[in-house]
């Protein structure tokens, strides 16, 4: 057990992310040790120091948490390899360019990446590959299921695609070759080793995500809801944790887990 | 309690139907009187008497449960009425004027009709259309649900979309009007008032159907599942020991479970 | 359409229900004319006159909501019946003389009174109680699942034998005759006819109650999940809504839902 | 590709489990290349050679699949050592000398033993020791719940404690220390770090069960549904398949299923 608390800075403070993470960070026994905003100035109700300048922040933290915009990975890779602090980054929407910055940074400090924080999604994605390379495609026909709240504007949502290519790849197959998606009307029967994915929608669903697979003889289904929109900033603040015992690297959220490497 | 068992006939024997018919009518206490089949021989394995024509069996029973093709509902409907037997029939598919000779000999001996004898379908379908009765379609967003085997060609089922109805119907629309069936890609926000649809297959599902209403508060979901084919059986040879009791008319199956009017 | 929107009036203003609803009475279109609390002192965060004598508030209102002590209730009674002010009373643990106060009210003003105003779990109950009639027990094994929050100190819920007692209540039957709850060890097979019950506790869940009837063909089952307990004031400012254009009388929230009496 | 099909012989033929196995082995492209009963007489509907002795049918046969008392284990295990022949064997109930016996045969041929073939309960068993190990108790909840036919006299079912033990031994706990099962009446809340129980009976449901871990932004929940008692012959053919690449040895279905030890 390390003696001293965790401190933590957090990146675009006043966001919708950023308040929930900043009031994650002291719940899970950290210290909240500032924040960024574009331009500097503190955030109503949340008390710590804000800064305009990530550099300023990193030189005030064991670790930054990142949920910003794409066009902030380059800078934020170099300030925070400079300082020597650690990274979990969020951001998504990267090009090749951010990647290799995000890489290159690595080698210097260690970084969580990933494109969903939950411990649970993670772990059902992670499940689903493994269902894939044991449950196979001519006895077991696979299926995703998914509800959203009614704003929700497209179908299926990139948590179940995620969880389709897990299925997928756990068999040796492209998602693309094999997917049925929003069966309606004269449908023909179910190719042999599809992968199929039905949406519904209603009221105010976080997300509920089911993979089930289905033979003759029996059924394995795995589900997971998500109750609230925290559970993104209690895996990035867990993921902030993990940081401090690793050396540099590039990690994601199953090493977090402990889940082992395959 | 009448002392005498119920003597029940069955037509088309030796299909998949009859088979199943002549399998129940015993095991739920009535009497097998006999059945019919095109050439008249008899059947392997059932012991009764078996005619080609059914006013020879019509002689022989209480009540005939009919489980055949629309060209024989005329010819069924003028020999059941002379002899005065009652009539299960869940032959489908008629056209206008054989249901006018179902209609015509409901004026003198007891028929029941329907689609699906299922005891639970009944039921369901019946409490979906309440519910949209009471849970309005600015609050409460209806979805679909339904799962079967990896066979089956279209999608959504005739029961799914039967339970459709019974919402649309309920709240006083039209479903045509407020469907909204397989969602795939960007679909836009749910509209207003509609019913969703969604369809999974795999294995050798009989049947599962779900009526989901969700809210921003709470969802009332309601599930049948089929594990059985004989279901139906069992629901059609129901509906012949309660038709024993009940003066000329034409009933459902709602009347059979003894359902109010509405 | 009336053309002035409804004036509420809200007591216990300052408790945990009285704040769900002064927030859920301007979203549903009505106005909140006013509130009670011990003192009559202010509510911070609630701009609305506060009274400490409910007779002050029932001149104000249409109708006043009333989530209170038991101990108020005649005292309540009186002062509404006077105003000729609707009341909707939610406040349980009533005595039989509170009862025959509010009995006595109702020759002179509408009252809805209910044990939960969630529209959902009112439904639930009520087709519960349609199923048993149905579904003979003999046939159908009837079992109430409900899941709820892990601080919950008993077992099943009180809204689980409330749709336990609707079964029984439709077969004709006593629950307490027939209830198997809480089955661990050596349990024999299950008895003819009996009512089933089975909790589960975990993370913060507001409630989920499932009724569920398995025969050997098929199965029925029917679950309400509560997302937020918003719920119940939303039921109530129905009711309230709905008491508006109804005669004195002694309602509940099956008639605010303008599901027939059986 | 191996050119020959499997030769499988099959023990306690005219039993219920032998009569699935007999049916299952051609259907999965082997051969049934005997049986044994106890008389060595042969067994109507099934057409294969019958012997009374074990040695004369290992003599036939690449592998025995072996369902039958304790009391025979010892004598099958010195037969099939002898021949080279490989054995599935599910046999329950063994002594700790059966089980050396068992032990002994596998240094000199391959041994596939498990106390429950389906590959889906084996894998969702596996999960949930997974599932154990990265989700901590403090924060996921973690209830199992399973139904079975209202015939069945005993709760939890073996298969139910079977998964907690997984989830505990993911924990590093014992399950005896943390079990709370059948929960009725005053339970006070729920244990820190508990596995919860409940058991549902009804119909003739061949078998459900559910792992769910709950916490306060999300919940995780596997589910497994045997249609059909066929699984088990299913998975101890697949399982015979799997033993013809494999040296001599003592594997479980996990290793038959390709699960990497861990």
């Amino acid at each position: 057990m390390n003696a001293q608390p965790l401190r933590i800075g957090i990146t675009g403070l006043n966001g919708r992310v950023g308040r929930l993470l900043a009031h994650e960070v002291p719940a899970a026994g950290a210290v909240l040790a500032g924040g960024t905003t574009r331009d500097g100035r503190p955030v109503e109700g949340i008390d710590c120091p804000v800064h305009a300048d990530i550099a300023d922040l990193a030189r005030q933290c064991d670790v930054v948490i990142d949920f910003t915009h794409a066009s902030t990975v380059v800078g934020h890779a170099h300030a925070l390899a400079k300082t020597g602090t650690g990274w979990v980054l969020g951001t998504t929407g990267l090009s090749g360019a951010d990647q290799q910055a995000v890489d290159q940074a690595a080698t210097r400090i260690a970084v969580v990446q990933a494109a969903n924080f939950s411990p649970g999604v993670t772990l059902v994605t992670r499940i689903a590959r493994q269902m894939g390379a044991v449950l196979p495609g001519s006895e077991y026909d696979a299926e995703i299921l998914e509800m959203h709240h009614r704003q929700k504007v497209d179908a299926p949502s990139g948590t179940a695609l995620a969880m389709g290519r897990a299925v997928a790849q756990g068999r040796g197959i492209r998602l693309e070759d094999h997917i049925e998606s929003g069966r309606d009307g004269h449908t023909g029967p179910r190719a042999d080793g599809a992968i199929g994915f039905a949406a519904l929608r209603g009221g105010q669903i976080v997300g509920e995500h089911s993979v089930i697979f289905t033979s003759s003889h029996e059924q394995i289904s795995l589900t997971h809801r998500s109750f609230d929109r925290r559970v993104y900033a209690t895996g990035a603040v867990r993921a902030a944790h993990w940081l401090r015992g690793h050396e540099a690297g590039l990690y994601d959220m199953e090493d977090v887990l402990g889940l082992p490497r395959d």
